[in-house]
């Protein structure tokens, strides 16, 4: 044990010593039952005489903080909340605490908006978009987990290839070949989920001032990794098709973004698929202006209906698409492993700000996961998941369909987690949602999905978190609390008008 | 799954899905036995007749590559090596690769000088600075683990805290307040490494262009995660006490860092522990000028002798000091857990970076770490590391001794894993190293300390990967390569001073 001990100040050591004992154990720092090191031992780590120690030790028995036995050595007590008599603390005093100043980045992303989604237990949560943990196959990852930490445990917990585990990387490059994307081992980086991903991507291929070309409405967590970068989310509107094309060509052309995100599948927030024909359209453009594009295909495991349309990497045969995905949403979160599949180029140097950043990944789960796939647990999941998924969101749209209030529209995605709801003009879906939380629904507004966080009367509805009975009562008390909100809104223009007939 | 088709091309659809499909089993991405999806589900992606796909599936069989049976459906056969005869691949002609233009970060750290340290399995490797497998408590870790995905899988599996699990960081509130620091688990965001950490709290406290004073020599990993950023790390030297303090003084006093780097305990690479009074100074310095610190104590946990000194972050009442700890060295690195503790403004400010970037980290080796050290595993394992390492550097005190040539020093550390030792001039052990590789003994050279890529007579030893035994055989081999070196050059002296007389 070290305490700090200032020989030159004016408190004696051994109130120094039972001061920082006192201190720590009343904080719970030292949590009863801790066994305080034998005085003979912290007598000679601290430099002092035994005796000071002892008189300590005696102190703060006395004090009733400590209790000790003849050759069990000292104990600290449960505390009581009896006021301690006859001692005045003697803290020494603070100096003046020192004000940091903080990076620009850390301004910007700490001044991010997050939005309060608390709310009793009982109520529906349509707001996280993540499976619920009833669809976590937790004891075939267990498994897994045991069967390569008793196979190969000296090499996982030591450091790793900085690029994750590579029978990982093997399992993707088989599964994305399922996906029309031919890559190699040595062409994947694994990362700390698909926000890492984005992040690293982003610090590969832009410089801080960089703009970086967004979708509006957009996944928030993508523009707060690329302003964590000094980086500035430049809007591209997305039409009922997908990003405006006009708009992408037109900022491209004034040289306004170095690199290009997009969601091209089951996009969040809006669930939006864009068609083959776009995609192409998409890729010619920016090869015309020569900027690179981060695909973000998050939920690409979760289809539901529909043909699959191959993702933008499958289409480009100049390596100008770097591709990342995750396992958090199919499968779950907790392993934060995603990936991105690029070009050796990009690769290499996505590798080496990899290393200067993390050195490596833990290659623990990542090569449990590994485990996992092939023992055809990833896949048995699936199957089951995406059963569950369509009776969900095919109950959501039906709800949807009974229960909002005319002139509400929404989409009707072929997979992923989420439904674009919009409300009839003028509700203010982050104005209605305390009111919302209080009826037992939760959402998430469509501000949060717009970078200058503009008010709106749209919201994301994800069915991750509810079954298909849960989504039918949340979205028709959702329904309810939208139409008394309109009801209100058309009293005060009726009220407003009749006085203006009055006045 | 789904092939890029061109409906536009001019090959028709039949020789696409051939081709694709052939591509990829041929290069292993589809590798034997994975079955082909069944033609009607294939045809109803693609969006094409069920008689093409039958076709294109006929055809695969022909070549074999593929079998199939009524009712079994098709699978990827073995690779024979038999070449495939009469047909040619239509593989469609590449397009002008793109060629990426990298960030200033990606090319800077691409740059970066790794020395090749692969060596045939019998060499002592003195070079890693990490405890051997055998040391690996990984059993106990299991159970860790089995337990809390038993207990809380669902909530470990979800996204998590940002800054970490809670119980984690509780016992680290605990354990730091035997080493002097008293903290709060609202005041420590945990890490991937103690990488992580650094380049967290740089990315928290520096924008880009800002200078970071480290010592030099110093580990590289720190300028490493420094220059991602976009800082430039300028050395401050080291004396036979730590870190030259007028240097240190006149360096912030023309304002030239933002922020200083320092590992005053175990100094990786020279072992050094600097004096309390050391400590006081600097802390004196560094607050005068404003500056803040990042402390580096990676190896607290390893001391095994001499009195212990707290760190900065107990000595300063300010909040001036950011720690950095990790659990890489002292227990293994592959659950990837660092730390750092600083004052709540930093350490809010971090949390919003780390989920900028990182969303969460995976709390499910956080879990099994805190049941892990809840269970008494982690202070068992110290004790018995301990006292493996005492033994380790004890041998390798004498050992080099012993060996090394005339005018050789190495310093003595009170804990870690690593010695410095520096030979006699004119030896570049840069230089060195593959002869050294040859005779059995990897070490890591000097150079690599040094941000400037200086050339040095120094090299690190870590006695992380070998035992006793290995060791002094290991040293003893370099002390016979470094010797041959030098007998190399005085006759080589000698053979210039003879010729000269001659001529």
């Amino acid at each position: 044990m070290v305490i700090p001990i200032d020989r030159n100040g004016s408190r004696p050591v051994f109130r120094q010593i039972v001061d920082y004992l006192r201190r720590n154990i009343e904080s719970g720092r030292l949590p009863p039952g801790t066994k305080l090191q034998p005085i003979r031992l912290l007598a000679r780590a601290l430099g002092v005489n035994r005796e000071t120690v002892a008189d300590a030790y005696r102190e703060l028995e006395t004090l009733g903080m400590t209790e000790s036995g003849v050759g069990r050595g000292t104990f600290v007590l449960a505390r009581t909340d009896v006021p301690r008599p006859g001692v005045t603390e003697d803290k020494p005093a603070p100096r003046r605490p020192f004000v940091p100043i903080l990076s620009h980045a850390a301004d910007t992303v700490t001044g991010l908006r997050l939005i309060d989604y608390t709310t009793d237990p009982h109520a529906v949560r349509l707001d996280r978009c993540v499976l619920d943990g009833s669809l976590y196959p937790i004891d075939e990852l267990r498994r897994a987990l045991n069967h390569v930490l008793r196979r190969a445990g000296r090499t996982l917990l030591d450091y790793g290839d900085p690029r994750g585990h590579e029978g990982l990387r093997q399992i993707l490059v088989e599964r994305l070949t399922g996906y029309g994307i031919e890559t190699n081992a040595d062409d994947i980086v694994l990362t700390a989920g698909s926000t890492q991903a984005l992040a690293l991507v982003a610090h590969t291929l832009c410089d801080p001032g960089d703009a970086v070309a967004v979708e509006e409405p957009a996944y928030p967590g993508a523009a707060a990794a690329f302003m964590a970068l000094g980086l500035r989310p430049v809007a591209v509107p997305l039409g009922p098709d997908g990003m405006d094309l006009h708009a992408l060509d037109t900022l491209l052309g004034r040289r306004g973004a170095r690199l290009l995100y997009t969601m091209p599948t089951f996009h969040n927030p809006t669930g939006q698929t864009t068609s083959l024909e776009h995609r192409r359209s998409l890729l010619a453009i920016v090869a015309r202006h020569g900027v690179a594009v981060l695909e973000d295909d998050f939920e690409k495991d979760m289809r539901v209906r529909g043909r699959p349309v191959p993702p933008l990497r499958a289409l480009d045969g100049t390596g100008q698409v770097v591709y990342a995905g995750t396992f958090s949403k199919a499968l779950f979160p907790g392993l934060r492993v995603g990936w991105i599949v690029g070009s050796r180029r990009v690769v290499e140097a996505a590798t080496a700000l990899k290393r200067a950043t993390n050195l490596t990944s833990s290659t623990v789960l990542q090569a449990a996961l590994a485990e996992f796939c092939r023992a055809g647990a990833y896949d048995r999941h699936l199957r089951k998941m995406v059963r569950e998924l369509a009776a969900r969101l095919g109950r959501a749209e039906r709800a949807l369909g009974v229960h909002l209030p005319k002139g509400s529209t929404f989409t009707r995605p072929d997979g992923g987690l989420t439904n674009w709801v919009t409300l009839p003009e003028p509700i203010d879906t982050l104005a209605l949602l305390p009111e919302a939380k209080r009826a037992g629904v939760v959402y998430a507004p469509g501000t949060v999905f717009h970078p200058d966080g503009r008010r709106s009367s749209s919201l994301r509805l994800s069915v991750g978190q509810a079954g298909p009975d849960a989504l039918e009562r949340g979205i028709a008390t959702l329904g309810e609390v939208a139409r008394v909100a309109l009801g209100r809104r058309r009293g005060r223009r009726e009220i407003a008008a009749a006085q203006s007939i009055h006045v």
